[in-house]
């Protein structure tokens, strides 16, 4: 192991240069301004949360968590997500606090990496959490303002995948009752998008041939409502159907929205999150192959922090927009330089001071000779000399 | 050691609810855009730095660093200021980039702390740095940009109190030459704005009548220009002279920007950072006893990371803003909540993003009853219900 060179910084983390902060920025401030317009309201939880609490509840696998341990002795973690934290504040500072209650936020959270993978262990997530709305109207309200954020966010070409973890959960257990590890394996290829793989294990399971079209039949269940109707035919069992139904009460609130152009069902989504409960959803840009935005329902969360209330919300993989997507983000402006002699101080400050309160970026450079000055069109798009008290030119 | 219930967070850290978001985020533009009108971009950079380059280099002590080992079993730091990672960057992907160079940031930085002191582990900073300017125009613009922050966060009276690292310590090493504990002594007192203690310190060393006065003679040190000449009278001490002479300079740039009148000389003000090595000052709010931002020259920091270039910056300690001063904070707007029955959905929801578009904040709930819905002026500004495909009613 060799020590850090001191211009190092740990593999897995970046610095945001100021034209990248410029493209974040415009992503966290447009969909920020979005959520606030459907009532919306930003909280902001500590980076630091207990292992034994918001570590366990989350849903990042434990390896993946990062771990400290404080003066005290106990564990505590980086969070992992903001969906744990704020069921925590739930729980706690908002206990009494009326429903339906709808919160926003803008944060960075983190994943211990291998350090091989090439992937970040640090990255910024948008996003918002409706809670005790136990309708599908609470469904489609989440699904409609996801839609609303990455076009705030200046996201042009995106598709919304729908589905609904009791579907599958359903199927599964109707046609292989009780093998929870050969139901996880199937569930691992469709999560990975497998679809071969899914085929495989199928086969090798000893299923007869219904069931087994059946679960096959799963991967052709993606499109419009026409899906709703096929879907019920697949299968009677209980889970799967009251899945479905749901599902299509969710289209009938997204078409009244006029959003459901965006949306595809597709059953095959369930989701990546071990807490969710019901209704599923990944947004993928035209641009990438791994989805841009993901959520979904979570009904039985918030009672682990002792609030028993369902919960629905969803998040901006916002990093993968920042370095992935084509956004229409204006260039900013370059500053106006003054620059000034002695003499001109006054003179100078009092311009710069002017032009700042119109709006104006302005930087200030002392020269003793206005021929000291390099203008660098690269850097100042107009440059202003001060010379014996007064404004000499400008170029 | 018993185990943290489900609600806990850890000691020291904090949930920020939205009407302190609101607050927080106030701060945040308001300064961010006066940083950005001076010609300061903003820059990110990870949470998580290496123990050996960023962690040894900043100037919190071992003990108050929050430190965690990656999977490699190198140990890595949660960043104590943003000073340091900038110094990194200076020395890494903004190696090549032409001087000066102006940065700013808000970021949260991390302080492990004895959890019975009741001090925050986790807060907020919002600064920038000024990179290649070694003028007394550098360290005044830092401190007009300081000054130009404090009023865009709204606070109304404050004082900056300036000082320089190099008077003091020209005047201990030679009234104490080479009696490195000794001088550090008598700088913890002043640190500590501990008077009497400076006092009994200098009783308790072996000290010449003359050089006690002297250095008893800095504790009156503090008032406006007539400060410099009243220094330069103290001492003849060579690195005192050049300090207060580079000092008086300052306070003639300070002039020009007519902001003089918020400034005090202090020449007891020494920075509660080691790397500082020039001019120094701190802001005081009259609302508190302890600083709301601090700032000084560092030029030697950046040495460390491979950039042997000079640099003067400040940060605002934005929570003590946050939770000490009076802002006017504009009230957030009440939002309108739109209620609808399942044949009014399309009517309702185009009246949402209608008023959205407006730029107002709208909540929209089903209720398949007008009556079912009760309306909580506390909550919301205006209630608009939808009935069987049209306005019904508003309150």
């Amino acid at each position: 192991m060799s020590k850090p060179k001191g211009f190092e910084k740990p593999t897995g983390v970046r610095d945001y240069l100021p034209h990248v902060v410029s493209k974040l920025r415009y992503i966290e401030e447009n969909v920020l301004q979005s959520m606030s317009q459907w009532g919306y309201r930003q909280i902001i939880t500590p980076t630091l949360e207990y292992y034994d609490t918001v570590g366990v509840a989350s849903s990042t696998s434990d390896r993946k968590l990062y771990k400290m341990l404080n003066n005290r002795g106990t564990t505590m973690v980086l969070r992992s997500d903001m969906t744990t934290p704020i069921a925590r504040v739930m729980g706690s500072l908002l206990k009494e606090e009326q429903l339906p209650i709808r919160l926003a936020y803008h944060a960075n959270v983190f994943r211990s990496i291998e350090e091989e993978a090439g992937r970040e262990a640090e990255f910024f997530q948008t996003g918002a959490e409706l809670v005790g709305v136990d309708s599908p109207e609470g469904d489609a309200e989440v699904i409609a303002l996801a839609i609303a954020c990455l076009q705030a966010a200046g996201v042009q070409n995106f598709k919304i995948s729908l589905g609904h973890v009791g579907f599958l959960s359903g199927l599964l257990e109707e046609a292989l009752p009780g093998k929870v590890r050969e139901q996880e394996a199937l569930k691992d290829r469709l999560l990975n998008r497998d679809f071969v793989g899914f085929r495989e294990q199928l086969a090798a399971f000893s299923l007869s041939a219904e069931q087994r079209s059946e679960l096959e039949g799963l991967l052709r269940l993606r499109g419009a409502e026409e899906i709703c109707q096929q879907a019920l035919e697949i299968s009677s069992n209980e889970q799967a159907s009251a899945s479905i139904r749901h599902l299509c009460k969710v289209w009938e609130v997204l078409e009244a929205y006029d959003i459901s152009k965006y949306v595809m069902i597709d059953l095959t989504m369930i989701g990546n999150f071990s807490y969710y409960t019901g209704m599923v959803f990944e947004g993928y840009a035209a641009e990438l192959g791994s989805p841009i935005c993901s959520g979904g329902r979570y009904d039985n969360l918030l009672a682990q922090f002792g609030r028993a209330v369902v919960a629905t919300g969803f998040a901006l993989k916002t990093n993968r927009i920042l370095d992935g997507v084509h956004l229409p983000v204006p260039q900013p402006a370059k500053p106006v330089m003054i620059t000034y002699d002695a003499a001109s101080r006054r003179e100078a400050f009092a311009h710069a001071a002017n032009l700042r309160q119109q709006g104006k970026m302005v930087v200030t450079e002392y020269a003793a000779e206005a021929a000291d000055i390099s203008f660098s069109p690269d850097r100042y798009g107009e440059v202003v000399h001060f010379t014996r008290g007064s404004q000499a030119m400008s170029q």
